[in-house]
């Protein structure tokens, strides 16, 4: 089945029913807001296992994975619903008024309200968590806005059952028509037009580097610059100091086989940078990492692009000088198949060539090899902005390095001790998201619920009489929401 | 007394000045760096009335308002220390682990840290408040950030007092070198050059939407982008409602003639656009308000530039077709002095007009005359993104008008019921940012405490033993922080 690209006729009608729906939805209570996320977890899982075997043919992924992430897509609509509805999010803050105060101190109230529509181009890599209902598209309807998807022409047919079930809630839910739109493109000039649309107000985006860029400069080049969360680009590099490698160094090389061959590679978080300093301790760990990989089976990728890209990515990471192969799967890869593949160079080599410093998006990893501290401090230095980075370390390596540390904790949005970077856990205190070009900006995460924030903007109310106040900040605090009320926190009523 | 621009060189300097700096303040305490910011509030103060002085020179205001305005600076500085200290703004958020759920919980916690280095652009009409130790670099320092103030050629010679005061609060509280920097610069290729410097993180800009778009262009033009929040242009519209303007015409216009011309009209939030819709009421407010302006002396501007861009600019509306004089300053304007203006046309004319959307920056206003609510409530709509919007209604006028209300909200940072919007309190509820171009960022405020959000991330610790976690993250909350601990909202230790 395929799917026709929207037409800017199309396009249009699609943008000023996301309009219109903004004026109605934005006034829905969070209750309402939540309700609505709930239901769209429900019907999804009323599509049952004809999802998930749609999913299966246009991914490639294993049943396993496919039932893991739709469970995770559920629990990320219920749990933001749970947020949603709490209202910590909404940093509602309140100033008594001091009409004796010269000159009089006046009432203002302030609470984050939506942006308006927000176009969403979702993951190749997670069709369910991070695509059509996935984590931008449920925190967008937490925070009072409409969504309009892009399906991702990779698996647009799995989309498509999601819209569909989306759409089924809105109605279950009486929600407004055009809360939530699905388009399909394979076009750039689909996504060009959506966000340059004058009504759409922000983008959510989670894919390759050079698309983010071009929705992040598109946006930018708008007559009204919008915000663009675009997570991108990140090799996660994962810092072995020596006293670690002097205790475990096989145990760190079995983990990381592990790690770095999860899911064929294609974690946003997995580590495809590994640096650790000149010794038998990481001899070992290069040897053991070698050989655990060659018993890797390579795997089908998600899609024949993202195959080929990895071919060729990690044919040129190899071809760089002073750049050798240590290990790779034995088993022949097959057509669309990623094999997993170890490769190693030394730090000065890594300092002066940029290409090692791009991801290879895949189960690929590179083990530099630092002549010292000073050395690997200067890689730490170097490297770009990162969704995570993790030290593999003892206590007497953190108390002894902290230039190190400090270096490391600067370039990251979340910093790992002696654990693996896959596997991001759906919780308030993650931080998915880091300096660029990890995201296009730093300062929110795109997993947790504090991801909704991307899509807000604080309103102060000055002077206005408690009855037209909305519920969240009335005097009476029926939500019992947190609010910072003269400068104290408190869940009470004034 | 003039200063020479900074080099190529010099700024090279500076900027790796700061951002040695950087890697020492961002790990100083909270408490050190409240000490710093509140003994710069007081070696503000010990520069005492010599500041004044030259102040006035430069910028021609009245030293009432530089003495209240030096208040509110000290304020700020103080204000912004205890929020700093407090730390409900770091967003500290625990989830504890679970070890023996499958796959395991890890432990994770999250908090703000610095962005790095952040150079700031001062403002012409707030010399003190929004210039070199102004809300920008208040809240920046708060952060963990350096900072490197670009002094505004038109108050240079204040800049480099405050600058001089400044510094020595930063060698009394024993800050690192180059915590702060300061540089001169009439010429754009300074601001350009500090805008592009690699160390640079963050911006942040108060002035024309010109400048500020221009400082958003070059920061996102950057290899790496970076966030920045200018703040720009703002016509602040003023709706009169019916059933307000039947009650209290003339009260209205006595308010705005003052709110319009207070300062010579050099507010962000001047009110320079007053929205009406025909009827005796408005007549009388017209009249009444035009009378008013008549009897308010013509003032002197901040400089040259702004004198003459305000004389443009205010030509180029009234020559515009269809608007017309209402009634000016019966004192003729000397050299510099902005003649207080009233203007008007029909609701027609300004929704096809968009000379008349742009800001005039001075004591100007033009009062729109439309034909009825549904003319009103397009002007609403058609409107650009706004710091503030003020509705004068009487409780019917609210209940009756719910879509232009709602219009209203979209639009702006602040909705001031039955006020003006000129006065801007420091405090946590205040929001002083709205949709571009009032800001670049409509997420954030510049000012109120959550300003030092700005230049803060989010960085997640996961799997971290409590002895190597910064303190506002540690098991026992020394620091008394209110935290998010597994969803729980609380102050108490874990």
């Amino acid at each position: 089945m395929t799917f026709k690209d929207a037409t800017p006729d199309e396009i249009e009608l699609v943008m000023q029913q996301a309009w219109k729906a903004f004026h109605i939805y934005r006034n829905f209570s969070l209750k309402q807001r939540a309700g609505f996320m709930r239901m769209i977890a429900k019907e999804i899982e009323n599509l049952g296992d004809d999802l998930l075997k749609v999913t299966a043919e246009e991914t490639h992924l294993p049943d396993a994975r496919l039932r893991n992430e739709r469970t995770r897509t559920m629990f990320q609509l219920t749990s933001y619903a749970d947020a949603c509805e709490k209202g910590d999010w909404l940093e509602a803050r309140i100033d008594t008024a001091m009409p004796e105060r010269n000159p009089p101190k006046p009432d203002i109230r302030k609470m984050l309200v939506p942006l308006g529509p927000v176009v969403v181009f979702g993951a190749a890599n997670f069709p369910f968590a991070y695509s059509t209902a996935g984590g931008d598209t449920a925190t967008a309807f937490a925070a009072g806005c409409p969504v309009i998807v892009k399906a991702h022409p990779a698996h647009a047919r799995t989309s498509e059952l999601i819209a569909n079930a989306i759409n089924k809630a809105a109605t279950v839910c009486s929600m407004p028509v055009g809360v939530f739109r699905h388009v399909h493109g394979v076009s750039n000039s689909v996504g060009k037009a959506l966000v340059e649309h004058p009504f759409t107000k922000a983008v959510g985006f989670t894919g390759s580097l050079a698309g983010g860029k071009q929705l992040f400069d598109w946006s930018n080049q708008r007559k009204e610059p919008i915000p663009v969360f675009a997570e991108m680009s990140s090799i996660n590099p994962v810092f072995l100091l020596p006293g670690k490698m002097n205790e475990s160094a096989s145990e760190i090389a079995t983990m990381y086989s592990a790690s770095v061959t999860l899911g064929v590679g294609q974690f946003c978080t997995n580590p495809g940078l590994i640096i650790g300093i000149e010794s038998s301790g990481l001899q070992t760990f290069i040897h053991d990492l070698g050989k655990a990989i060659q018993h890797i089976a390579p795997g089908t990728m998600l899609h024949s692009g993202i195959a080929k890209n990895y071919s060729e990515k990690r044919e040129e990471a190899l071809m760089q000088e002073d750049v050798h192969l240590v290990a790779e799967a034995e088993a022949a890869p097959k057509a669309l198949q990623g094999q997993p593949t170890i490769a190693t160079t030394d730090g000065k080599t890594f300092l002066k060539n940029p290409v090692l410093h791009k991801e290879v998006f895949g189960p690929y990893s590179i083990v530099v090899r630092c002549t010292d501290m000073n050395e690997m401090l200067e890689v730490a230095r170097t490297l770009e902005g990162q969704l995570t980075a993790t030290l593999m370390a003892i206590e007497n390596d953190i108390k002894e390095n902290d230039e190190l540390v400090g270096a490391v904790k600067n370039i990251c949005g979340r910093i790992i001790l002696n654990s693996v970077p896959t596997g991001v856990e759906v919780c308030l205190s993650m931080q998915h998201g880091g300096p660029f070009p990890a995201t296009t900006d730093s300062r929110f995460t795109s997993v947790g619920a504090d991801a909704i924030k991307r899509f807000a903007r604080p309103l102060a109310y000055q002077n206005w009489s408690n009855e037209f106040l909305p519920d969240e900040l009335k005097n009476e605090n029926t939500l019992e929401i947190w609010r910072i009320v003269d400068n104290k926190l408190t869940n009470s009523s004034i």
